[in-house]
């Protein structure tokens, strides 16, 4: 496998990568794979006994395995976004598969990953997407600083405490809400680079929401601000 | 270790459990643990190399582990709750946890899980629950038919499509809100039971939100709306 490609595990993701037209390189597949698969136009590999454990990354092995090129796009090809969901420097794949689903279902035009986040093609994170990664354009790899001025678009910052409530906030407009990491949010980052911080008030303990839930809370505020201009 | 106790890992979660109250029966340490545990008032066994390899549940073993009795309540025990969650045959150990994580932030009183469910005593769910788990009373192995009941609260159920959507429901008055299984949703329960259904309208693909991701925007719909009651 070279460089620029990634793994799909299992009949399920490898479905849905053919539904979203990803254009599958090779599967390679045991005597248990799917017969629809096998007859997707996809070069098909047979393994031997016991070679797909060595090839998977998980500890129980699926029938089928992909490969596809990898889909990573570049800021210059979000023109015209006006709703993007910015990861910065976000560690965990599984966070990062649940945003991806999250941006997918509150009508995100794309998500991006910083420098320093984790890769969105890891198979953890592709399992995690639960397919979303091959529905939402994701870039990554890039500087924070150039997400504002490339995509011409506002940087709103989700804080833990400090921000303008959620609800309160005028989040209907085009913007890129910003998710920091899950060690340290957003510190560090140039307070001028932001447009403005929206924090979600809640009881119970200062550490009660993780970044994946939160990120759930504000985008979908952000859909529901955008479907009703007039509110 | 009995059955009614269980265990919970890590320096992080057991000074949760501290600070929460809860009456830990012991704490196994490695040379490694950090001296404010083995001075908390809790009797200290000191544990040989290798020893916690074979006790903790994960790969890299923490340099604690407390045992706790259980502190699962009964349906009884929540008289006067005005806002419930219930899990109704949750399988998955990550999704209780992140669901007790929302229940907590979002200011329920109870996380109820029906028969069938995991156990949310699960190791797992203990790391997951981030120490949700020790503040917001727990009550498992129910029927969904006794939760109304006995709470005297209306059940709102969570559906993905077919409810009313979530924002335009009333969901400021006491209520339980019931969520699905991971592979089920709702189906099989009895229509009866339910005094209402709720949907979260979204854009992709029908399976892109999961069980967690949609209690997370759920329970802040329901905090909110409570809060202003006036809206």
């Amino acid at each position: 496998m070279d460089e620029g490609a990634f793994v799909i595990e299992g009949p399920v993701l490898v479905r849905e990568a053919l539904v979203a037209g990803l254009p599958l390189e090779a599967l390679f597949v045991d005597v248990t794979a799917p017969a629809d698969l096998r007859e997707a136009g996809v070069p098909v590999f047979e393994l031997g006994d016991g070679v797909m454990e060595r090839l998977a990354s998980t500890e129980s092995p699926q029938p089928v395995v992909a490969v596809a090129p990898l889909c990573a796009r570049s800021l210059d090809d979000l023109a015209g976004a006006t709703f993007v969901v910015v990861a910065h420097r976000l560690a965990d794949p599984g966070n990062a598969g649940t945003i991806l689903r999250t941006a997918e279902a509150a009508g995100a035009d794309a998500v991006v990953l910083t420098v320093g986040s984790v890769d969105p093609f890891n198979p953890k994170v592709v399992r995690a997407s639960a397919g979303a990664l091959f529905h939402v354009p994701v870039v990554q790899d890039v500087d924070l600083s150039d997400v504002g001025r490339v995509l011409e678009l506002p940087l709103v910052g989700a804080v833990a405490t400090g921000g303008t409530p959620y609800r309160e906030a005028r989040l209907g407009d085009p913007l890129a809400l910003v998710l920091g990491s899950e060690a340290h949010g957003l510190a560090g980052v140039d307070v001028n680079l932001l447009a403005g911080l929206v924090s979600i008030p809640h009881a119970g303990r200062a550490e009660s929401l993780n970044v994946a839930m939160a990120a759930a809370v504000l985008c979908f505020e952000i859909s529901e601000q955008r479907a009703r201009p007039d509110k």
